[in-house]
C-alpha cells in the first residue's frame, strides 16, 4: 500500500437535478448515506451537466431566433440553426466549421466543440444545456456550501468532456475548480539523476477529471465522483481555479 | 462501495532500468513482492521512459551531426542543434517552431513537443531518450511476457506526458497499449432520458494514463502504476492499440 494510492468512486443515489436545486445539499445528503463520508482532502468531481442544470443554464430552442450567420453555418454543418445560434451566443470566436464540427472559443476562453452546448441527459425535447456562466465560481460556491453542511472543505472540480486536436475520443477536463491546484509546476525540481526538470507542469485538475470519468457511468446518473489520494494538491484557499489552465490567446499557436 | 470503483497504485521497489533489461520480468518481480499481486483485468501503466530505456532508445548527442536545418531551428529556438537533429530524425513533419517550442508529427503520427525526445531521468550527460519505435508493439511484448511470467494477462499501457494546444500543463496519454480498448465508442447508446447519445467516444486509454500519472511520483522511480476497476475495458486479444487514438492526418483541422 502506497502513500500515493489514488481512488475514485461515484457517489451513489443522486437524484435527477433540476434548475434551482441546491447541488451541494444533494451531494452532502448522498455523502451522509455513503461510507466513508466526504472529508477534507477529498476531491469532488462534478459533471458540468448537473452544475449547469442546477443553475438553470438550459435554453429551449423554441425561444431562439437564428441569425443569417447561424443559418449559413447550420446549412454547411448539417445542424439545427437554433442550436448553432446558441453556440454563437456562447462564443467569442468560431475557430473551425467543417466536417459537421463547430469548434469555437467560449466566453471563458475554452476551445471546444459547440461551445460545450449539448442536448444529452437534458429533460424535454428541444432544450439545450449551456456551460455554467463562471464554472470556477460554481465550484467555489459548491465548496463553500459543502463546508457549511459537512464541516469539511473538499476540493471541487467541475468536469466536461472535450475532444482533442490530434487525438480521437474525448477526455474529461476541469472547466472549473476550487481548492485544488489546477497545475503543479515542477520546473526547477530535480529528476532521479539530480538533473533539473524542464517544462514540467502537470495538469492536475484535468487529470483528476479524467480519472473521475473512468469511475462513473456516463449514461447513468453518476454525476459526482469522490477522489482520494490527491490531498497534496488540495488547498485551504480556493486558488486560481481552472481559468489558470486556459492557454492565453496570445500563446495559442494553433488557431 | 461501487462496482465502478477505480484505484491506481504505483508498483513499489522498481530498480533503475537499463538497455537490454527485461522490463516484464522487473514488473513481475515487483508484483510478487506487492499485495495484491497483478492479475487479469488489471491495467499496468508504464512510463514511456523506462520502456524506451529497456529498448535501448537512447542516443548520445556526441554521435549526432546536425544538418543546416537543425542548426537554423536550434538558433531560432535557443536549443542544442544536436537535440534538434534527433527530433527531426524522429519526425515526419515540423508543425510549429516558435517561442522555444518545437512541435512535430512523429513517425508514429503523434503530435507533441520535441517528438517526445527528452533528457530527464536519463543517466549520463548529453544522452537523450527517444520514444519506442513502435509503442503498441512494446506493450504487446510486455503483455505476452507478463502472461508467461504471471499466468495473468493484465492490459499494458505505455504512457507519456503531452502538452495540449489550448490548455496549459501536460497530461499523460497512452502512446501504446495492448489488451485495453483504447476508445469506448458509445455512439448509438442512450442517455438517462432515453435520447440517443451523439459524438461520445471516450478516450479510455488516455484517461487511464492520466489517472496513473496522479498516482505516481514523477521525480522518483515510480514508473509503473497498477489500475484496478477497468476490467470492462480489458480484452483477451491485444486489440487495435494506441495507434487507433491518433487522429488521421486527413481529419486534422489544426495543422
Amino acid at each position: 500500500m502506497s502513500a500515493l494510492r489514488l481512488s475514485a468512486e461515484p457517489l451513489a443515489g443522486l437524484p435527477e437535478v433540476a434548475p434551482g436545486d441546491d447541488l451541494a445539499e444533494i451531494v452532502a445528503r448522498a455523502s451522509a448515506r455513503s461510507a466513508p463520508a466526504i472529508e477534507d482532502g477529498d476531491v469532488i468531481v462534478i459533471s458540468q451537466k448537473v452544475v449547469s442544470k442546477s443553475e438553470g443554464r438550459l435554453r429551449p430552442l423554441a425561444d431562439v431566433q437564428p441569425s443569417d450567420r447561424a443559418h449559413d453555418l447550420a446549412r454547411t454543418l448539417g445542424k439545427d440553426p437554433r442550436t448553432v445560434q446558441v453556440v454563437l451566443d456562447e462564443s467569442t470566436e468560431v475557430l473551425r466549421a467543417e466536417r459537421g464540427v463547430l469548434i469555437t472559443r467560449t466566453r471563458h476562453g475554452l476551445v471546444c466543440a459547440n461551445a460545450g452546448v449539448d442536448q444529452s441527459n437534458v429533460p424535454g425535447e428541444d432544450v439545450v444545456c449551456l456551460l455554467p456562466i463562471d464554472p470556477d465560481a460554481s465550484a467555489r460556491k459548491i465548496r463553500a456550501r459543502l463546508r457549511g453542511l459537512l464541516g469539511a472543505a473538499p476540493a471541487v472540480v467541475v468536469a466536461d468532456s472535450f475532444g482533442r486536436a490530434w487525438r480521437l475520443g474525448q477526455a474529461d477536463v476541469a472547466i472549473g475548480c476550487a481548492g485544488l491546484a489546477p497545475l503543479d509546476d515542477r520546473r526547477g525540481g530535480r529528476d532521479a539523476e539530480g538533473r533539473e526538470l524542464t517544462a514540467t507542469i502537470d495538469a492536475v485538475a484535468d487529470e483528476a477529471a479524467s480519472a473521475a470519468a473512468l469511475a462513473r457511468d456516463k449514461a447513468g446518473r453518476e454525476a459526482v465522483v469522490v477522489i482520494r489520494g490527491l490531498e497534496r494538491y488540495v488547498t485551504d484557499d480556493d486558488g486560481a481555479g481552472a481559468a489558470a489552465i486556459v492557454r492565453p490567446r496570445d500563446e495559442d499557436m494553433f488557431t
